[in-house]
């Protein structure tokens, strides 16, 4: 299946090397094609890592494994396996993620636990070991490579490359931080598991790293839905060399580190969005808007209740300022709402407002707001202080095309 | 919009009058269209009622009505509005509910509180009184009618009209049960809300038709889902004329109760398979099966994240034997799940096993089903014995076109 390219898609910017980080891509041909599929990145000595892993209860055997590494805080080196997932596969599965480490470790005289490894593609296939082998060795020998390169090797139904970099001052040192990802559902046919990584230059201590990962992800890509549904592999790992050779950051009171944060924050989000610009059929990215709900928690799932319904979402790919599905989609969200203090926005205009229809609004800055490719919903409860953001896209026919009408 | 009858429809049955029931139909012409949209059914003094409601935080003042009135446990009269659900209007929509149930108590010689009404079609357009006031004077004066023209007035984008009749003994009594719904998507852009009347000429007392209508939720219309979005108007109502004479059943000791009670759960299952049955865009009916989970209500959250899922029901349009998708499904359900132990069916045929493929299963079988239009879907936890069954259907190019290529 060759799929058009998104028409949200955004342009690869010009990332920069990042000093103690070398990538490299092979051909291990897991699918019929003739393209670079697997990647090894390798990392300076003392490398500290951070990682987000899918929720799912189904989780791959990759997935299961770095959630055991993660707690080590340090990296040697990535491995990432385009074109079969290795989820739902039992112990053969398991076996080829510990080949995988083995050999990488061997070849980088590292610790096998020090090797993360992530894979996306189809599900219930046992990733082959025999061609994890001969890519691994072809890896390990290749040239190193640029971060596009490495983009196009992890990519799968991705429909362009998404790269975002950012910086930020740590004391007088300028410290670089590069991201890339993949994933265009939340999970698809055969693949689109979004797997996001993320390297700085910087020095910083794991636990930290940890902490400020964890709290970017919750308004980036804990903030975006394509489909409402998981994969069993979601992952972001963050990669710091201290190459930099900043004051390493060891805790909040270090200075420089809300400015790292921040960065890494405005990575994150870049990062977020441009999953959901490239989500499966879509062709407007929509921003919710929540406020005014009982806490941020309770305005988060009543954005995400209105991100994931099936008729807003095709509303809005109709241009249809249709606010009553919106109103449907807050009552059902299960969270503490007055219908009669509730205020629905399209763009910047309000059209219902206070259990009822604005009668006066002016009905033409809605339509141009809709006929753009970037939407702005927003539901005020008038109940609370509570707000939230997340991003999503509408449903069209291209969705309906990818999902069903193509054979896995 | 003029919609193709559903691939999945089935005739209307043949349903009994049934005795101290006086149903009639009138045009209120709340849309521009030249048929029936108002009805009232007149109940014999005594009757008993009992009711079930949408869990949303906006429901429509009909169902605000409906909540305050059910506790009496009596009606006289049913006033249902097709094409204007009267949702989100404000003290407007308050007054016209108000307005209807005067103006039939006082044809009737009743309380207003024993008339119920419900409303269904466009949100955030007050009922207008006008229209209303007309169109209960005409009904009233209307000779009675049959259920299939009943069913026809409340209809909105249903493309068949959907009954179910069954019969029950209670002692040496034969009492009757009919019941008629319309909805087509859990709500839908201008309509689609589920209103579901069910008749009986048995006596029962109030609370237990209340506890027995309850208990039968569960399993029928709280176990069905064809977008995963609830309409801000959902109502079921129960009527019990008593005019069938046996003695009266209050409560569960009461002989005949049992046999009562399968029956009106039957009654719901049969008009729960209908609505989906005539989901937007359905061309196939899906069982979900879920089995060996830590608990009925757990294996009730896994079926519906299943159920609920985009992919698992885009793989099944297109005829796909994608468990992938289904695993997928499972794990994001944030229900208690071994994926090693996970077991999936499509039809008959195990296709995955203890969190792997089945290498040696026949897939002529499971092609030949997912050929078909009845889809059974089965997914073993293996972790206890919970276990729950919902329907959906799949979704389709058909669900896009009826919610974003038409305006409302």
């Amino acid at each position: 299946m060759d799929l058009p390219r998104s028409p949200l898609a955004q342009p690869f910017p010009d990332l920069p090397a990042i000093e103690g980080v070398i990538p490299r891509v092979a051909r291990a041909r897991y699918k019929e094609w003739d393209r670079c599929d697997l990647t090894v990145i390798e990392f300076a000595e003392g490398t500290a890592v951070a990682g987000l892993f899918t929720k799912s209860a189904c989780a791959s055997p990759e997935v299961d494994s770095g959630r055991a590494q993660i707690g080590s805080g340090r990296a040697r080196a990535l491995v990432v396996n385009a074109g079969n997932s290795n989820a739902f596969t039992g112990a053969a599965g398991r076996e080829a993620v510990e080949q995988i480490q083995a050999h990488v470790a061997e070849g980088l005289g590292c610790a096998a636990h020090h090797v993360f490894v992530s894979s996306t593609g189809v599900i219930g296939v046992p990733l082959p070991k025999d061609k994890a082998r001969a890519g691994v060795a072809a890896a390990l020998e290749a040239e190193p490579c640029d971060w596009l390169e490495v983009t196009r090797a992890i990519g799968t139904t991705d429909t362009f490359e998404k790269g975002a970099r950012t910086s930020a001052f740590i004391g007088d040192t300028r410290v670089e931080l590069i991201g890339i990802i993949k994933g265009s559902g939340m999970i698809a046919p055969d693949m689109a598991t979004m797997l996001g990584y993320i390297v700085t230059d910087a020095a910083v201590e794991p636990a930290l790293l940890q902490e400020l990962l964890s709290a970017a992800n919750g308004a980036s890509f804990g903030s975006i839905t394509v489909d409402s549904d998981t994969s069993t592999s979601d992952t972001v790992l963050a990669f710091a060399t201290g190459a930099a050779g900043n004051e390493p950051l060891t805790g909040h009171e270090s200075p420089g580190c809300d400015a790292f944060a921040s960065a890494l924050r405005d990575l994150c989000d870049q990062l977020a969005r441009l999953v959901v610009r490239d989500g499966e059929g879509a062709t407007k990215f929509i921003e919710v808007r929540v406020s005014g709900a009982a806490s941020d928690d309770s305005a988060h799932r009543v954005a995400m209740s209105i991100a994931n319904s099936p008729l807003v979402k095709t509303a809005i790919a109709g241009e249809d300022a249709n606010w009553g599905r919106v109103v449907m989609a807050v009552g059902k969200a299960g969270e503490p709402a007055d219908r009669d203090r509730l205020a629905i926005r399209f763009g910047g205009v309000e059209v219902a407002r206070e259990g009822r229809a604005v009668e006066e609004f002016d009905e033409t800055p809605v339509a141009r707001h809709l006929q753009g490719d970037e939407i702005i919903v927003g539901a005020d409860l008038g109940i609370g202080d509570g707000s939230a953001r997340v991003y999503t896209c509408d449903l069209t026919h291209g969705y309906i095309s990818i999902n069903a009408d193509y054979r896995s």
